[in-house]
């Protein structure tokens, strides 16, 4: 009942833990999670700007804030579930949007929910802020993925991880793509020499690869 | 490639924690409800046998040890997702039967396909194992509300969690669940006879709810 | 060197506990923090918005969600101590003002280096925006010492905590402060009618109080 | 008073952290422990069944899943203290045996005593059961070793524990051994072979032992 | 091989929680313990002093830093086993002393190892300074145990942890037993008053018990 | 209001994480590095006693074993915010200790508030006693950073910390620094020597470094 409920819920994205299952030397809740993206947003859209793009810094921030809100509903389900298939993912997502119409409804007061469902909808869509929120999102399975490989953890997944993320991104037609490109990846790839795991050859591969197109 | 593998995976359940994101006293593994389930599950058999039931033990064993095995592959998915529609539900059941099976095909060499096969199924069928699995993997959501409202957690998720769990079990016709009702249930409740929360009335009102035979 | 080392190192925010030293059932890490003050803003603004306030969204964005970053170089030092004399106060602020530049002029590429050095400054002027961080950020405290209260931790320093940033609150001239006090507060101390603690009571001394206007 | 104190009994194995003072990477709680003896002496009876030995299911089942109960009265105790002499060893399993035995005639109600009395009594015996639960309990000591030494956790202890399982394993004349020796072993040694410890060669010298019949 | 070792172990300590399997609001490590012992018997020592008691203070300062140096080697063992027979009970001190003196043997250098011998000899003898370091041990079992009981932890063994070294302390003849019975305890019971378990109850009824002299 | 506030006011230092922020293989509280400065002051102190000098153990007892209790009160403040400037560092010793004068004013009884006054002051003085304190607070720092550079950890601040305190500690006229430049540290370095680190050139560089003098 009210915002007062809202409010309370963010504590529990606190403690949902991404990426459960795997052996990891850095545990990540949704909620640092969240700040990151937001922070990677907040300069990725800088670049835009001193490009001459123009940004919407509102929606923007309306979009990264609250991306995985849905999550409080129904936790961090595992990447391969949600791409299983196309239809499991759509029914997933239809079920988080259900959950957060259905959280609207009874919690928040009359004159802000058109507001809210506007801030908790899916942002990823292909305005230059949709797809900003979409290259920070990965960028932090990057760096998520990194802080895993610069260590030496072995587990796969997190090359995968990196991998797909790397590949997304690459596809995103944004100065800001460019610029992480040309200058953030070569200082992490530079930063991870000291790897046992041989992280510029997997960024190369990634870089290579024609699967951008083809993916969703 | 081969039993390495499928031994290798099992220490990931030790790092999916139950029930992601709410508030709670103690933290639960998926490896460590897996083995109450097995625990409450002997006993239950004991409780049939002694009633003359005959139990199939190498069932038994077989489908409680695995029973959340597929949980490596999609994740503790929130009971409410899970719920949703039993269209969805039917959807993640297949999703995590087509996972374990690919894991099979790739992993189990040719001699074990078979076991594996049997063992990693769905276990909750309509004979004696299928419905103490059932008993047992609901007792084990007993005993993890029942240890927070003990100790005054207000989350309402474990008010749900007791009170549904209570429900689905007085539903069954066994002898285990008898004894359950009669004679353990009145010591727990006893016990949390202290706590801030209302245990007895949560219990009564669970015991005399007539769901129980909507309820799948 | 780059924009690398400071996407890297907001990691480091996520590993900084607040209130170090006293019990409490929930541990909030700063980059937690900042995400909640990120989502407070957001509905405060909207709050202030809907009263015919213009906010600046960019500005807004930038201050809420940067506000502590400057913690990666000094720690989350003990509001006591910040507050033991203005002078303090001050030099420890100039402390951390001076390592974020030096942060800046050494990692920061030329033609970014004015844009982070406005992201990163103090952000709590006489603004909108600057009094809704102010706001925000007191806010969370108000939530992290009532997730204590509620539970019965019984440490002074979450009374403490709760009743100063009520005070701070009560005192700062905005829409979104009387929408908090006449349509928020009131859910949350209804919810925390059930704790051993009075924090009705505490609630009502914090607003009664005239210390507002005599505080910084 | 009841089964209730048993089931309830149970959470507490998970609070048992294995191997208690030595840096780790992964810590195991007895009960994740217990889970995963109970998994592998599955697979390991499989074996034993497909070369025709007959397997006593209702027998593995009780001495695998409870081999460890009775740690909740004396906790995990250092293995080189268990070997220090056989006279300690033989005197602190008599205090688990009296401790068992005295919550049992507290607890357990009078028609389940004797069921409860076999179930948690001392279950490595020189029966096919009794000595697939002395492989799997082994079998756990070296998974719980070689995760640390193939992340390269040089504490010496590891190695001892690696090394002690493995000579012990392969004195125990199953099928479920031979397997074990021909085709999980060299893909653990095969997996293992990134780590910048020589697993390899730890197991090369393990195998070769004549330590194996001396040993108990 | 040398001090190295010596002084690298005492990390070991940080990893031993002390009374394992227990639910409890706070974990204490060995170290955090052995640490707060220092603390305690200084005070204590002071009391002595200032009624005229001579101290040997390097005797005190070898005593109490060390005290559970042994538990290195055999780890936190539970009370009630260490307790279940004084036959048992010397026998694992004797295996304790083994284990050190086997240790001092093999890394000590020839010039310390008598020192070493001294410092990790079992230091509750009869003198005040062996006194006081019982004193001192069974005060943060208290502390311990008063930490559990003032939160509402129902847990049957923290209550007599709290009344067996109430019991213990009453029945040493020092003079800061005496000004802990009459001017610490009566403020740790006040502070207690609002826990939901009778702490002043559970200390009156220690206080007039007669065991204090019939336990060792 | 007594002895008891301050007895029970050590549990905050368990829950102070040393050097927070930056990833670390191992956590260390204040209270367990406090255990060890006093383990290590111990030995110290022998090497300086077999070497013929007199050591006042009460003094050294007093000093070693409270020398951090002031972060109760402020924290563990980062080594770069302390030595930002003279100024302020003086300006947070001047803090810490009204804040602690404060806390006796308020809390010990008049009888032992000399003591205490004593016992808390800053007790790195230029006597046998204080330079022992700071030679073996500084040797946490160097084990501290040694456990994390031999476990591969690359963050630059435990690079930094080693060897700044390793210079420190090499400027210090005392036996029992000869004895650990000689006779301790080559066996730390030569267990290190697996490391990815070059922890032997990290030493070399530091011990031939010439800033010893010039630093405070």
């Amino acid at each position: 009942m009210g915002i007062h409920t809202y409010f309370q819920s963010l504590n529990d994205l606190e403690r949902i833990i991404r990426c459960p299952g795997k052996f990891k030397f850095q545990e990540h809740s949704v909620s640092a999670h969240s700040w990151k993206v937001v922070q990677y947003a907040k300069t990725l859209a800088d670049i835009e700007e001193s490009n001459g793009v123009a940004v919407d810094w509102k929606k923007l921030y309306e979009i990264t804030s609250s991306h995985d809100y849905g999550e409080i509903f129904i936790g961090d389900i595992k990447t391969p579930v949600k791409h299983y298939s196309l239809e499991l993912r759509a029914m997933l997502q239809q079920v988080e949007e259900g959950m957060v119409a259905h959280f609207i409804d009874e919690n928040i007061p009359e004159e802000f929910k058109a507001i809210f469902r506007r801030q908790l909808r899916e942002g990823k869509d292909d305005t230059v802020e949709g797809l900003i929120l979409e290259v920070a999102d990965k960028l932090d399975q990057i760096y998520e993925a990194f802080g895993e490989l610069q260590r030496g953890n072995a587990e796969k997944e997190f090359v995968i991880m990196y991998r797909t993320a790397l590949i997304k991104i690459k596809g995103i037609k944004l100065h800001c793509v460019d610029y992480f490109l040309d200058r953030i990846l070569p200082d992490m790839v530079s930063e991870g020499s000291k790897s046992p795991i041989d992280i510029a050859r997997i960024t190369d591969e990634a870089l290579s690869s024609v699967e951008a197109h083809s993916q969703k």
